[in-house]
């Protein structure tokens, strides 16, 4: 399908209008309180009506991206890996910290199987964009082929033209993989080039052993794949994972159909960050949700230029950040839309 | 009415059980997620049940206090008095920030006149418990004598009684009133020993020279007035304000009645803070809202030791910060009630 392909997608995404914006704080300063005095609501509001030339939000839907990874064989994390698929259930039935969070914000969630070594049977809120059965454990070769790198990213291309065209004018990003942690963080030191140590923390709660040996099962990764740091993709396919391609994809779509994006916490941020290093632009379509515990979070947000909305300590993933940032956003637009003018409201205005 | 007297109410207000904030930990720790890792939406679940014995919230209310300040006619506003009562009139027709990001939250906003400049016609949502129109100029003598301080507590208390009768789970501070901020500034420097120029900062948006006479007005008046720094209704007399009275009264009085209080931004938090210094269990009770651009925020809610639970660059009042907050308890509560344990949702657990 050639609207969903990667290269005329890239080329689709524009900046956001700089003059839009600029209309829109003209607005905002003319509303009874003093200049600024709502601080980043007010730069929620100006961008997000920027980018779509709406003041609501008619629905939302935060997608939970799926897909476990062959590195977990390498004991990095707290969980084992049938869990992803127990969590996809949990997910499908309502039951996790995402769809709790998601039914408090009024968006819907979206769970999407990118590759989890699981058959589904067909489950109502569960799409099957199934890539592979879980990665290749990454310190063995690649941990998928760059076709496959590719395919995940156009997966979650064409989820963006499906929320374009269902009215989804807010989208969240989410995540569920055991050891995707891992993963995001092989990407991180692979795009930025930090030391492995410096972007690697403790994931769903591992203990001081297991940590020592997870940096080191991402330095042998990246040290067999040697992912070229010029070549997201490249990197994807060698490091990354099925869920991160996905997330990856739906980011450049979103940007290219005008449909802001809520990055939630450190596997979200890896996705974006393989997003922006294809197409610096889709910055302007991010909204950064909350800055994780993990350690490495903090250093691909500032190579993305996103500061954080929340800062809560929280390490779950699957969406959870964005859910509480999309109800910022909404208060944001509610002021936009019903706080009067000085003008409308009869008050003297300051110096 | 001796049910809203002062001394009776401080010696009601009690720690809050650390049993029952275990009991619920200890669920909140069975919940399909690695323990912990939803970070301070667990704390506020567990503060908040712990308080109320209860897992969701019935009805919310903010009240948004106002008052008029004597040192206004100092010049160390960017906006004339007159604005206070022109405001409560736009809270009141539902045309302010408070308004817009309450109607987010589901709260109600109740606007409360303790002190201001003005004779209101009865108005739907307004409360008149006038204590004075507007304070005196603390440098010239006490901003209102000790009788009109302990009377706005005293307001405060009886409007925590309404709130429990009315089934408001969760109360709300906020403020307005012009030349607040020199107040609250003269409060903490007062209390915390600390030097005028660290807690005084912009309020609405005041140029330099201006920001140099406020800080000189604010010594000038804890010269003349010298307030005990051990008694706090001395310094609420002698360089508070009304509102900020009404704030205090209300903290203790939900503190007594077992009301969790989301505090707002800096006027809220030095309203706090007098209620602190006069039981400390009331930090048992607060949940502060929002990390204010004022700089003599962060040093009250260190003494306070309480941390802000957002930071968007905010410095608005009336309560803004905390409706957003409440829309965090909200969350968190449904985390609390939604959220699976592993046993019902067939998930493993980890180590």
């Amino acid at each position: 399908m050639p609207q969903f392909d990667l290269e005329t997608t890239l080329k689709r995404i524009l900046a956001v209008d700089a003059d839009r914006m600029n209309a829109i704080q003209a607005h905002l300063d003319q509303q009874t309180k003093p200049k600024g005095s709502l601080g980043r609501l007010e730069e929620f509001a100006r961008r997000y009506t920027a980018i779509t030339g709406r003041r609501d939000i008619r629905k939302k839907a935060i997608f939970t991206f799926a897909g476990d990874h062959g590195v977990a064989e390498e004991g990095v994390s707290a969980f084992p890996s049938e869990v992803t698929a127990q969590m996809v259930f949990n997910f499908v039935y309502g039951g996790a910290g995402i769809n709790a969070l998601a039914r408090h914000a009024g968006a819907d969630v979206i769970v999407v199987d990118m590759g989890v070594d699981f058959d589904f049977p067909p489950l109502p809120g569960l799409l099957v964009k199934k890539v592979g059965r879980g990665t290749r454990n990454f310190t063995q070769g690649p941990a998928m082929s760059r076709e496959a790198a590719v395919r995940c990213l156009e997966a979650g291309i064409e989820l963006a033209r499906f929320c374009k065209e269902s009215r989804f004018d807010l989208v969240g990003t989410g995540d569920m993989g055991i050891a995707n942690t891992t993963s995001s963080s092989a990407i991180a030191a692979a795009v930025t080039g930090l030391p492995v140590d410096s972007v690697t923390h403790r994931g769903t709660g591992i203990d001081d052993a297991t940590l020592a040996n997870k940096i080191r099962v991402i330095e042998a990764g990246l040290k067999r794949n040697a992912p070229d740091p010029k070549d997201p993709v490249d990197i994807l396919a060698k490091v990354g994972g099925f869920e991160i391609g996905g997330i990856a994809g739906l980011v450049l779509g979103c940007a290219a159909e005008g449909i802001p994006v809520v990055v939630d916490g450190f596997i979200s941020t890896a996705g974006a960050l393989i997003a922006s290093e294809l197409n610096p632009h889709v910055r302007d379509y991010l909204f950064a949700a909350h800055q994780s515990v993990e350690i490495g979070h903090a250093r691909i947000l500032e190579r993305l230029g996103e500061r954080p909305m929340l800062n809560l300590e929280m390490r779950l993933g699957e969406g959870t950040g964005g859910a509480l940032a999309m109800s910022l956003i909404e208060a944001a637009l509610r002021m936009l839309r019903e706080v009067k003018t000085f003008a409308e409201a009869g008050v003297s205005e300051g110096d």
